[in-house]
């Protein structure tokens, strides 16, 4: 997939992988890109994500990207901070730019510091070129499939997005790092002010497993080369947040289906968030997606415990199109449901039977090989 | 397990569990008992919980309490608060008391209407004896063992707690049925004004799917035969539903071993508990016990996302009495390690190195076998 204009990318293999797969990728910005940036709240969170938020907080735009998907750089301490802050000067010096206009992402496994100087060795070799899908391979970790979307606006420019994700996802955020990239001209404030609510109702809204990481981050890039603001750039940027979010659902770690859950008939936004989350995160009802089980009580009861307001006789539930649930218990025909669930995508459908807010959420079926992915890691 | 003076216990197979296994299960209370109670914080909340809190605002002494485990009546309208209703006056009736002193229990499948003929046609079958033994088999449902405990007061007063968990087990509460039963004579007041912060540190801290079901709850009776408060009887009390905790934890769906975590020096108590919850409910932490692999990052993940407010840098992590972790990586056996987590408990010591506030939670290694069960519930 071509990147919009103003970007180059490219990716090596530097070894710190011991698998020797791509574990390095780069993306360059041409022009000092606008930017926007939200990351996880975790309070372990790893250097790359402080080192992230200060930058933030220091420089409008930015000119380089660095990820390495080999490590995560996380609870190593003082050296940590030092690694992460080598791996800017070792992009920067490659990109030729400072290293203050430098992004540093890691992933991978916590606590063991990051072997820094294979990147010095290796970063050499990397390629740049007009296309994200070196980059969209490199930063893979357990993800089976690399995560891309695009969106063409009117006039021409462009929104490319790319992410990993897999385990440890949850809400604010996950091992999740995600990226967009766009060459519509959007001023660097209203880049700032939107971004966050953005993420909210599209990446912070995927859970694969409860487990918040310490290194997520999502960020957008606007080149600004083509037109001022395009019409529809929002609902653009959104879809193609929100085509990642599915895909990192659908990837995560074990899962053979998507869950999207869609509630409306929430008091308020959040309350509709959290609703749909707890749906698409509960351990018994992600079982029972995995074995084509219509079990509607289990969603009733993430519903219940969510926080979200509601009369249970108000609320309706429909499974794959099929009311399920309206009050109470109707009567549907469970063998056919279940061949029904036996889709990549199970879709729930929520109303709350309260007030007008409305949100989505995805999650995936939680599957043996989830547990077996999980339990030999480190080992 | 013989019950403290003042209670008879008995269960019989109404026919209600499609295995024939007992089902039904009663306790008289020969003196109307004092009695304190919590329950489930889910919105949808079945009949019985809803009539349990309807029953803790009117009456101040009970005397029985029948539990059915072959179906939740949960999410069955208006006809489930009807059943449930009928639940009371059977047992009542078979009790010889009003039914407004009778505690309803269900636990099971949800949705599906109860099918309580079926308990008025078997219910004269049940002897009450002095032990408590058969109830606690007769309100098991994936529980693969009872849950029984007992503590013996200086002067002869007893505390017996029997218990059932397994699935959908998370505070606040979960598919959790604890009930326990002395003969100290403790005022009633001072019962219902101490037992919501011990269920807070006890059954509260366990932590199976992360699922709060609908139909929890944990009461603890007094007969008041005995003495008047005796020494120790707090302890005693919290001692027994923490053991009763630990064995719902350990026999948790599909589970093969116990995770203890303890949490020191944190800011205030609701923090420790979050922190320690955080921990015993991490499904990344739960499948590295599984597999036996002292992965510390998970550990330190859990603590961050769980709200408790530290420092990365104070820090310490102890894995069955090994230091694994302190302010940063430390050096450790991990093949020795990974030996040691080769038992049936698996002990996380925590210590915030904030403030001195502490808790406990428990909670069971995530496991194929889960994931299995889950699967194919009701289908």
């Amino acid at each position: 997939m071509y990147l919009p204009r103003g970007f180059m990318a490219g990716a090596t293999a530097s070894g710190i992988k011991p698998s020797g797969k791509p574990d390095l990728g780069l993306v360059s910005f041409l022009e000092p890109a606008a930017w926007a940036f939200t990351a996880t709240t975790n309070l372990a969170a790893a250097p790359c994500v402080l080192r992230g938020r200060n930058l933030y907080a220091a420089a409008d735009r930015l000119r380089g990207l660095v990820v390495n998907s080999g490590n995560a750089n996380c609870a190593t301490g003082e050296q940590g901070v030092r690694d992460d802050l080598r791996l800017a000067e070792l992009a920067a010096d490659f990109l030729k730019v400072d290293p203050g206009s430098v992004l540093t992402a890691s992933t991978g496994v916590i606590g063991v510091p990051l072997p820094v100087d294979k990147v010095a060795q290796k970063i050499g070799g990397v390629e740049l070129g007009a296309t994200i899908d070196a980059f969209a391979e490199a930063i893979m970790t357990t993800d089976t499939r690399v995560k891309l979307s695009e969106q063409t606006l009117p006039g021409g420019a462009r929104v490319v997005g790319v992410a990993k994700g897999s385990g440890m996802i949850h809400p604010n955020m996950a091992t999740m790092l995600a990226y967009v990239f766009t060459d519509a001209s959007i001023p660097a404030g209203e880049l700032r002010e939107r971004w966050p609510a953005l993420v909210d109702r599209t990446f912070n809204q995927v859970t694969v497993d409860g487990d918040t990481s310490t290194n997520d981050m999502a960020a957008v890039f606007s080149s600004g080369l083509t037109e001022a603001e395009p019409a529809h750039f929002w609902e653009a940027l959104e879809a193609t947040a929100r085509d990642l979010a599915r895909q990192i659902a659908a990837d995560g770690e074990g899962a053979e289906k998507l869950i999207s859950v869609r509630v409306v008939g929430a008091f308020d936004e959040a309350e509709a968030r959290r609703a749909a989350r707890a749906v698409a995160g509960s351990s018994l009802w992600k079982a029972a997606v995995h074995g084509n089980d219509p079990n509607w009580g289990r969603i009733l009861a993430a519903l219940g415990y969510s926080g979200a307001r509601f009369e249970p006789d108000r609320v309706e539930i429909r499974l794959q199109g099929t009311v399920i649930y309206k009050g109470g218990a109707v009567p549907f025909n469970g063998v056919a449901l279940s061949q029904a669930m036996q889709a990549a995508e199970v879709e729930v459908d929520v109303d709350l039977g309260g007030g007008n807010s409305v949100a989505e959420a995805w999650g995936c079926d939680l599957t043996e090989e989830y547990v077996k992915i999980n339990a030999e890691y480190t080992t």
